[in-house]
């Protein structure tokens, strides 16, 4: 277990202006994390930590979330190999969401095989039923190579 | 009511390569949005939408979220003209996160009266208990003024 510690939650004017780390993880023990390439500022992922997994983010360096599907630690990378090396941690006024600016290993951070996972867009003008365009389709990797046929 | 109609969620593999719209809401019925500045991709706040505010959203073509706090659809700016107009809502491969690119109106989309939400970051190399920095500490607005004293 990680002897780092968060503080207590203070009240809500101070939470905006203090200098202690307080963050609000939801009533199923979550908080979400947008994961943004460090240079580009491209948004890859936006995932959930659990306070262990933020603890072993910060310790680490690396980007480790949990799994809400599998109901696990998530060491992002640890089977492909496409790691998220952490720059900065940032959090918002009521720290209930954080940003990982990160640097992505390998070639992206998608299971699709994608850079980022934000690769589809709501269509404009749009139709009914409202559909998708595909924005930014390149495929950087072979997801059966990296993570396995499935 | 909105007539505005979403697709249903198509299975695993499906939901990754389709083009139909099925975003998927939690089992509160929200889904997480990230705004993000169009022109200098400044990551500005991260809220939730319902259903009906998502719609809302994609009708009028400015950021309206669902406030978990006050438990009730929140059309952003509304009290303080603080819009944020659409350019670009994207959705990520499993559909359950998006990513609004928006004009912030005004002079910020923080309560505070910063430009962004995300102003502090974990302090590196970290204290114990973990602290935070202000990296990002310009106040380019006052609250009071724009929201009234509280």
């Amino acid at each position: 277990m990680s002897e780092l510690q968060f503080s207590a939650r203070p009240n809500k004017k101070e939470l905006d202006e203090t200098k202690a780390f307080a963050p609000k993880f939801d009533d199923k023990g979550l908080i979400a994390a947008m994961a943004i390439d460090h240079e580009t500022r491209e948004p890859l992922m936006l995932a959930y930590m659990n306070e262990e997994s933020l603890k072993m983010t910060i310790e680490k360096g690396e980007a480790v979330y949990y799994s809400r599907s599998r109901q696990e630690i998530w060491h992002k990378g640890a089977t492909s190999g496409h790691t998220q090396i952490i720059h900065e941690i940032r959090t918002d006024c009521d720290q209930d969401a954080l940003i990982l600016y990160v640097t992505q290993q390998g070639a992206g951070a998608c299971h699709t095989g994608r850079r980022s996972c934000f690769y589809r867009a709501v269509s404009f003008p749009q139709n009914n039923p409202v559909d998708l365009d595909f924005v930014d389709d390149e495929k950087t990797f072979d997801p059966d190579t990296v993570y396995g046929q499935k």
